[in-house]
């Protein structure tokens, strides 16, 4: 395996540019080839068989460049398909959500743990799953909460609007005396400083995104496969490939990453 | 063409049953064969070229039923792709643009009409450009309202929140004095008195699916095709499909029916 040759990256849309963002900061010299789901987006509402058809394509259109590991940086597609792509597929892939239950099992204090999360995420019930077979003893509070991610999209986000349908959803997590709230899609932790004030100095927010970069850095050190070259600029080092509509992520991407974001490719995902 | 069969209809999701739902009221003995693309919604922010490839996908499905017209009851859809399908398909297909412009042309007073609908629509300028041209010296003024149809698909329809996003939302357009607003989404019926009570009583809310179904009807009529048959039960003449997630579908559809749908079939619309 080339060490020189990038990560691959995806997520439904922009979400996964969080985790993008967390790998560029912990690992400044991989170079990142990072494919965002544009056309079939949502995830978080779509079927297990259909995540596990749509991860699989991008996987296939990811080794055209022959990355050298894959990060899932979608919570929907790591709970749903991260298995079997693991199984089906000869590569070293990392999911967001094991990373971030671990260490949600790991540091809760009084073994109350919240997730929040999307639908189809909140349903599979993959993240629940994971923190009791860490730790047993540990409860789990589940609250799906479909409208933070547009209003993310919609860059609403610090903003008072946002603030109510957070008190809304996060209501009844608060009156579980949680220690540790899980931001269980990637959007969610541009939200952080909202759901942060919402549940207080005494709830630890875990963003899986951070874990999942560490993960990623102690895998390629496993495996001999860490990138030693000399860090290049952005437009050497990232690339970024949608299927649908280039120019709404690319003024997202800007807004969240910390450089701006010169090219964006099409491609037909259904071909691969 | 058999007057007995069924029209089509069709939408990326549930917005498309308020089409559907005025059709069954306006013209109770026709048989509707509804298909949702759940797999695929929104269009909203999808580009021109998928909308046409997902529309085109859906026709050849429902020609699988021999239905004998077709109603795009999806706003962003009866935009993109509407001119298209109907050079390239032998039936006659209306969609829901075309009825709510030209009654909001010939009914506003002061010649100033709003419009709300989701990104695609707005930016593809096809209501405006339709306005303009049965009547040049009308104004149109163009807001997107992204977050929608996220608030109605979680049921918030009478909800103080929904009230602030739509009072930010419609504040720039109440300034600009119109006397008309087409509700240029099929979810926004579903908020109708919310968006009533912050326009006021004197703006007049157009309802394409209301005025769609009035044009259907007509086209029928005039080609021979309206049907003579004795009205069954809502499980004989309405079938449902969809192309992902089932169960949500049917909630939110058993929700704004006046019926429960009893069964709704999950088809691979990408092999169409």
């Amino acid at each position: 395996m080339d060490k020189n040759a990038p990560i691959g990256v995806f997520d439904s849309g922009v979400g996964g540019l969080t985790v993008a963002r967390e790998i560029m900061r912990q690992i400044p010299n991989e170079r990142i080839m990072y494919f965002g789901d544009t056309a079939r987006l949502p995830y978080g509402s779509k079927s297990k068989d259909n995540i596990i058809k749509y991860s699989r394509q991008i996987i296939r259109f990811l080794q055209t460049e022959n990355v050298k590991a894959i990060v899932v940086a979608c919570n929907t597609a790591s709970a749903l398909a991260l298995d079997e792509m693991q199984q089906e597929f000869d590569l070293p892939i990392i999911g967001v959500v094991k990373p971030g239950a671990k260490v949600a099992a790991e540091t809760t204090k009084n073994k109350r743990i919240g997730l929040i999360g999307t639908d189809s995420n909140i349903r599979s019930g993959v993240y629940t799953k994971y923190i009791k077979s860490l730790r047993p003893d540990v409860c789990v509070f589940e609250k799906a909460c479909p409208l933070f991610v547009p209003l993310v999209e919609e860059g609403w986000l610090h903003d008072s609007i946002t603030e109510q349908v957070a008190q809304r959803y996060l209501s009844e997590l608060k009156e579980k005396q949680i220690d540790t709230l899980i931001m269980g899609c990637t959007h969610y932790p541009l939200i952080r400083s909202t759901l942060g004030k919402i549940m207080g100095d005494n709830v630890n927010l875990v963003n899986p995104a951070y874990e999942t970069a560490i993960e990623l850095k102690s895998l390629l050190n496993r495996d001999n496969l860490a990138n030693r070259c000399v860090i290049d600029s952005p437009s050497s080092m990232y690339r970024f490939y949608v299927s649908d509509a280039e120019e709404k992520f690319k003024e997202f991407a800007n807004s969240i990453l910390p450089f701006d974001i010169t090219m964006t490719e099409q491609i037909n995902i259904e071909q691969y």
